[in-house]
């Protein structure tokens, strides 16, 4: 038994008779040694072996501002797409895209796809909203003061520009859209975060601005989040105005790459998309018109440091497929894709070197370009996805593919 | 050099010649010098360092069935909920939740939250609907051949199920629900996959069903999914008629306690919980009445093994607040939470270890108790997380708690 | 002055002294008179001549059940479109649809598109579903409750059909489907209501039931309409599940008919019905697929005696368009159509005409083929006004054409 | 057999034999007299009698760009509501509502809600937006192009402007907003179209705005309206953005009245709107979120002349009720409300006369101010529906109320 062994023995002991708090073992002890313990506690109350997740590769205390009551870490095969030739905004180069998943047969289809946007001379891809948001709720006495409280912050931009960019070095304040139901004021703040995506700069700025609202105008704060941001739940006006990046890829592949990559033809894809992503989602009552996409972001999200939460709305796309003199047009758009290259779980080692992978980890030159290319790069593999599935499906072994592949 | 850094350099070198494809080196070398392999040529073409990557803790052969092109792990701190007091249908017990993540003040948030629960005397939980589902899309000649599909298919579900059932010895075809709009036919199949999340089986068995379709009506097999399934897509059809298992997790928390935990009143609680989650949800055109139920689901998927895609119809949650004789009353409903404790990613190092902290690992007696138990306690953890949030924003402390914990 | 204008204005004095109030003249006078009075209040009060809204044409006892404080009739201009050929499930006949707007243009507009399908030999048409509903919502203690209720619900159902048949000789309980949020049960009860829209019979028998649920069960009713019926509101509910009747019509037109009709190609108006109706729709988060189908339902409704508040759901469609064998494919699915042919306003004078004029007022036999055939013929013109519409469109002269037909 | 009479059956019976095309009579004939040859071909086609239909009290030339194919008209019973005090932004005053249905109860139970709003002092109207929109689609090569044709637009929305207003006297274009999907190109333009409702106008500037668009950049324009307007379809993105009028209704109710008037409690009230209205509709998938909003807002566009097919998205509508200090609050606020008081219906007399029943007959001082009053009556009315049937559901008493008002 070694030292660190020992005292965590002991911290777990001490939180079993109720002497110490399990969050409060970061006081005693170092972080890793504080990990240990919650471990050696966990196995004596369910028996569980905790070994492996004990074995993680990385300095605890660096992961300190990213959980609370560390036991150690969940480790997910990584994995790695490409090359990825984006001809983007942000970047026009050759790209490899490390992507984190559990799902076998997800990097094979995914490579598949992005091989036959490569064969095609590579993919179209640019950002074309950028914009994070926060949407505090206040509540006014009746709609007469609703509509003075929307005047107000319509004549007055400007100050709440002012206080809002107060807390931050970096992010701007780009608009301010005020939305009544009722007594309830919903200010939508939307903000230029550069390379960071930006929840915690837009969410510190606009307390700020609320303050300044509160002071001016009858209006109360309710809840600093009043769901018209709108943050990790699928909504509409994410769909329609963006949040984060608004990114969309495209790609005209030539009919004899259709044939040899997916075994099918332009026409077979592109009736296997209208029927399926945009009749079949129609009818489904869904804000998701897409075969896969949020496979691609998820696993791209994981792997790279990003907020895995964000994949339900960050996998918002629409997904079109048509035959153009006859090639294959295939498209992706993705209207809120929440991405940075800085802070949260970019930090960290394993999503530090991710990000190293892209080209694209810290802040970018001019600041906003590295998450843009990061954007831009997932935009294409999300494509890469699209093409191979609707691919797959319209050449009928989807299933078949599965079982080949053992999942 | 050891022999496998020498093996990885030679192999790294025959794809960059151009003699080797980056997907076939497992078969020319063991699975981990195949990843060494790949750390290596991605090292060389983009000067990142992958060492960290590289220093997973599991036999890469392992991972086979979950990744293709594997170059290591990504790392993400595992952290620990509980005691969670849990009476449910399938778990009436205390159990511990493993959470994986990068956001800092998730576990704080959702520990609080679950520490109130545990004061009030723990959380009811019910499972109330399970069933996977796929739904092909076919082609028809007109709607009037629409109209006897439909009608075939409603008479000969039976037989439809003999053909499922015989590609598993588990699972257990429940329903067939067709959709037609126009010349498209979608048959919504719903599984019952027992412990499995299922959505394989489903796919198999599925397939298996649409050769009868094709053989014994005049419908043509477009695609195995035509997105009424619906499979990490948004989709009302999901909310509505549910998907994987709908759940619901509940509590009343006294007066003193919502005071002593949250710093404010249930009557707060239930009017900030009625303008955002509910008021806010509905002006945003959002499918998700809830506050964060996202982050905790995300951050239970990924510890556990389930597919983090799966996040987006996963979170799918109405979260209701009322004052009820002076306590609070607080539910949150989970319409489509798509959990299983066997294949999968389930059989990772880390991720079985975390479900054997929950004590859910493998196969339940009866068959399905164990994803059940899995879905009332990550239930009863969203509800934690909804209290909490919901109880800083009344209390006006959101940005300022992020702050503190410096994210 | 004739001896009811005498009336009239003493009643009307009478009102305005406070000696008598608005709503109960008809108990002072007959039901023309009553109206009169009104119509003198209101000439006096306002300045406003109501001389036209006066001279109606029917019995003001008539209107009796459907109006309450009656002061004239609306007039609204009455069209004809036709000849329609129909083959459909309950209707294989040439047809002519009454259909009253203010919209200048779109009767001629539908006029077109009916031609064209005329020209390819006729629309095929089906009801795919039929089934009026009322979702009355309950209060638990908690989700256990509520599992118990759905668990209850699921074993009665005989019982309840027993309940909520009694109060009807002609409705059919078909299903009851349980959905829970929290402490909120609603149950969805689907009624076979034949040639009668319905919603009456559906909401008495409902209440019915709920009776029995309210004494069998711990759940109290809070309301007898839980807004999951879903009536007038628009609802993924009713896309996904249909209300009244789930109606698809279709047809294949040959080129040469599209070229000289519309004045475009099938090409044209496929890839304009894909980019507006699937890929705009899907952008603008809708859940209305089509182009105008509110117009068809909306004047189909008011000249036949249908609940014009109903077009809200009742225009849920979506329309597809395809080029076959270089011919164009189109077709309209109406979700949840919900129509009658006996009851509510198709007592009506003008309207009971224009019922006459489809061949479909009161019950038809066998019973429901009334309003299913009713359902049918509608359809096809939507059909024709989606195809006009688009043809319209894409050969560019949307505004123009009403410019000419000088709206 | 007057002439006309003789005149129309000569006409008749040369369309029965192919020497004249229905819609050619008025070529040949008076508009009444061509609509009295319509019903006689009818007659004879149908066997239906179309006497009542023919009894129309207007000049069918007056009908002229209101319909095609005229027939006659269908009458529909009118009713009055009121007295309504209003404390709007454009009206603060005593108003009475005509309202045409034929739904029996209707009425009375929004003079029911009416009474009480009257007897808390009158409620409180506000118009938060006005604008009407029309949204074209264009086609561009890739998503490059898309970026520079919504970069061109944003830059040149002052030449987009003049192409615009070049077209119209009265309307002002307000905003050009851009939406990419893949090589879809949305324009949604927004209008103020004063007392006009606005479509018509908005198109035709639209149709003159888009050929600038097309002469400087490479977009090719697919549709006029690529459903992004949206136009009588539900969307999102008009309960979101607004379309029409945005306007709210709220009031306060004292208990005493609410019990009086309600036979219930402020209490019941809120809750039970929040379990059907909020809750209900979130579960429902709903795009509404109110109780009977359609029912008003149909029956008060049928009588005043408005586009019925818009009560698709003009009843689009979230209801909330809180208790405040024993008090009753309400309101209503409805997103998207198209309403005009000069062209299209409301040019007929009926209409007409039901207009200058509010006063709000033509244009307005200042322009807009008439539309905008209208908006406000219809919102407080739709508020006294809400408050009606919510407090009817409360005191359970929904179904026994048609019963007796015979349904």
């Amino acid at each position: 038994m070694t030292d660190t062994d020992a005292d965590a023995a002991e911290l777990a002991e001490r939180v079993r008779d109720g002497d110490l708090r399990l969050h409060e073992l970061e006081a005693h002890a170092d972080a890793d040694t504080a990990a240990a313990a919650r471990r050696r506690l966990l196995e004596t109350e369910t028996g569980a072996d905790l070994s492996t997740s004990g074995a993680y590769a990385f300095d605890a205390a660096v992961a300190d501002s990213a959980i609370e009551n560390m036991v150690g870490a969940t480790q997910v095969p990584l994995g790695i797409v490409g090359p990825i030739e984006v001809d983007g905004g942000a970047v026009t180069d050759t790209k490899w895209l490390p992507l984190a998943t559990t799902e076998g047969a997800l990097l094979a289809s995914v490579n598949r796809g992005v091989s036959a946007t490569r064969k095609a001379g590579g993919a179209t891809a640019r950002v074309l909203k950028s914009k994070m948001t926060r949407a505090p709720v206040f509540k006014v006495r009746d709609v007469a003061e609703a509509g003075e409280v929307v005047s107000w912050v319509r004549e007055n931009e400007a100050h709440l520009r002012e206080a809002a960019e107060s807390t931050t070095s970096h992010g701007e304040l780009l608009e301010v859209t005020p939305y009544v139901v009722g007594d309830n004021v919903f200010l939508r703040f939307g903000y230029d975060t550069k390379d960071a995506m930006g929840m915690n700069m837009a969410t510190i700025a606009t307390q700020e601005a609320c303050e300044v609202v509160e002071a001016e105008t009858p209006a109360d704060l309710v809840a600093l989040s009043g769901n018209l941001c709108t943050d990790k739940k699928p909504a509409a006006i994410n769909a329609v105005e963006g949040r984060g990046r608004t990114v969309s890829a495209d790609v005209e592949i030539p009919r004899e790459v259709v044939e040899s990559v997916f075994k099918t033809t332009p026409e077979a894809m592109a009736e296997a998309n209208t029927r399926k992503n945009l009749v079949g989602s129609a009818k489904a009552g869904s804000l998701g018109f897409n075969a896969q996409a949020a496979n691609v972001v998820a696993a791209a999200f994981l792997a790279l440091g990003q907020d895995i939460a964000q994949v339900v709305e960050g996998s918002n796309a629409i997904t079109t497929m048509d035959v153009r003199d006859g090639s294959l047009y295939a498209s992706v758009t993705l209207a809120s894709l929440e991405v940075g290259t800085v802070g949260g779980g970019t930090k960290l080692p394993t999503q530090a070197e991710a990000l190293d992978v892209v080209g694209v980890r810290g802040g970018g030159d001019p600041a906003g370009s590295n998450a843009d290319a990061l954007a831009e790069v997932i935009a294409v593999a999300a494509l890469g996805g699209e093409l191979s599935l609707v691919g797959a499906l319209s050449a009928s072994h989807l299933a078949s593919a599965h079982e080949e592949l053992g999942r």
